[in-house]
């Protein structure tokens, strides 16, 4: 394992390559503190998976756990690092067949808020350009 | 979709190139053809996710349902698929974090049973070539 | 196994008596295509099972599943294929044993909130007839 | 509620007509006294539900949770209930779209351990017939 | 077990000490009763654990069902009992270990809104004082 | 966080506290690694909970996660810390209504079948004694 600065700065790269943002100072500084350091620089950082493949991963486990505001987080990661609209949704119908119709229909229906939310960002975005 | 006897050949092919051995006529002949079927002819078949990474779906639902006796069917898998020994043990360790030590710990041992298994297989095998 | 359009059409059907209303096109014409062909036309479909048995089994699960969204439409089909209000308290107070007291409250929270809703429509229907 | 003394006679009755034996007295007797006069003798004794329901919804419950050893007790009393072979099969096959693969092979996987179990005492007694 | 009458008032004084308040006569009268009497005057009042280590099983539980309706009760009742806001979040953090990542930040979700409200009524009580 | 040899250390010697052994060197170093340098040297090392306050906690994820071998594990950890066998007994009891009976009765089988080693050793070394 690292030195404590090295996993830090490697965890914020991560991180930020990951969800395409910076980690948000919140309400529970260590917990930010660990899963930056630990989860993104120590864990992520590791070999054998790509952050792709980690990505997949997680974002299985988040559908399964059925915690939304956790899902949105790791669709919008999941578009982040390139996967497609389509491939986030086949992921979620596989999931039928292996945890369930109630999950996968609760993570389509929240895969469609995200997806709203996006283009609502990008139409206002368009009529700005106008 | 599709017509029936389409899908039972398209379902027993892609089980076979998943699991590396031809569906097994058990106790349960329904569930067994719901299986080659739709789950393999219909689903597994679908576009937009390689069998690989469906498999990768698979393995980490599995890995987290905590059922032994499935989670050594989809390790097998991802090995027949030419996922390494590395990257399983991997996404068990990206489990840990996703799903808790409980997930990774029970993971890891059942991957250690299947790969001492396959190391004994292979260990009679070159005795018997001797 | 059956003939594509056989199957459309017993789901359709079966879908219909289960949850008194058409299957709803969404943002997912896939996976509506999946669950109104193979798990209404294929599954529901099945012998063994009376349509209120496979009902239960289905709210049992949801409700231990704990999607709220999911809940609501199968407490909505249990109400439609003729279960009653006590009989579906019922079903979430056997479950505070088998799945625990935050399965129970939870889907009793979910419960009231589609009685209430019934009850308000019922409600206006009759302001209407005034 | 009901006298100490009114419980525990109609919950060892309950008990008996669900499982076909009585209560065996084991290492926990306050926890088997809680199962008997309270979850067999107030709730398995509430009205709305027949003993059959509660039996339908207990199975569902105990194969989503995965716990071999008490899913035995459960499909030996769905049977002592008068639920055919068939029947419990068919909930299995449900539960493979409501809780995911895992969750219907590993229950049949059990069933069939208990229904061979069967088979073989029968087969025994039949022996000791001759 | 016990009289009737004895459990009910044992049930609402044991209920009253862990959440700080009455139970709710709400719409479900029956397990209402059943929560009262039989969890709070039979289990909670069960020797060998004292009701903050009962309610540390119980936090660690509702945290792992990730039900945030029931979550923000038990959060009130740890903190009713005298657990700090520390504590509780020490607990949430622990459970990133032993349910994964999701449990964790769901919960740590909950409880900022619980804290969060109580800081906004302290306020408001305070702004009244003056 | 903390210099890696110092995590290490300080991991190694609560990981002995809590199990009563040194970790062993298993299958999989680097998630032992992991394990001992940050689960216990950095998490369980915070301060706002005891040693007994985590492994309750730590036992009932445990418990409710249904992993035999694991459960194994953190009920010799409890006994290990003084909890009582009394103590675990009730904790099982407390969770057939947080997470249902299955998860009690597995648990307290889990907790009979380690109890009866441990007194088999007993007497086995009481005999050596003789």
């Amino acid at each position: 394992m690292n030195e404590p600065s090295a996993r830090r700065d490697r965890g914020e790269a991560i991180f930020k390559e990951v969800f395409g943002r910076e980690p948000r100072a919140g309400n529970y500084p260590d917990f930010l503190e660990i899963t930056t350091e630990h989860l993104f620089g120590e864990i992520w950082a590791r070999p054998h998976l790509s952050l792709k493949e980690r990505e997949l991963v997680a974002l299985t486990a988040v559908a399964l756990a059925r915690t939304d505001w956790e899902l949105r987080g790791h669709i919008g990661a999941s578009l982040n690092l390139g996967m497609s609209r389509e491939k986030i949704i086949e992921v979620l119908i596989q999931l039928a067949y292996y945890g369930g119709w109630p999950v996968a229909n609760n993570g389509l229906r929240v895969a469609q808020e995200v997806f709203a939310e996006l283009d609502n960002a990008a139409g206002k975005d368009a009529d700005d350009d106008e």
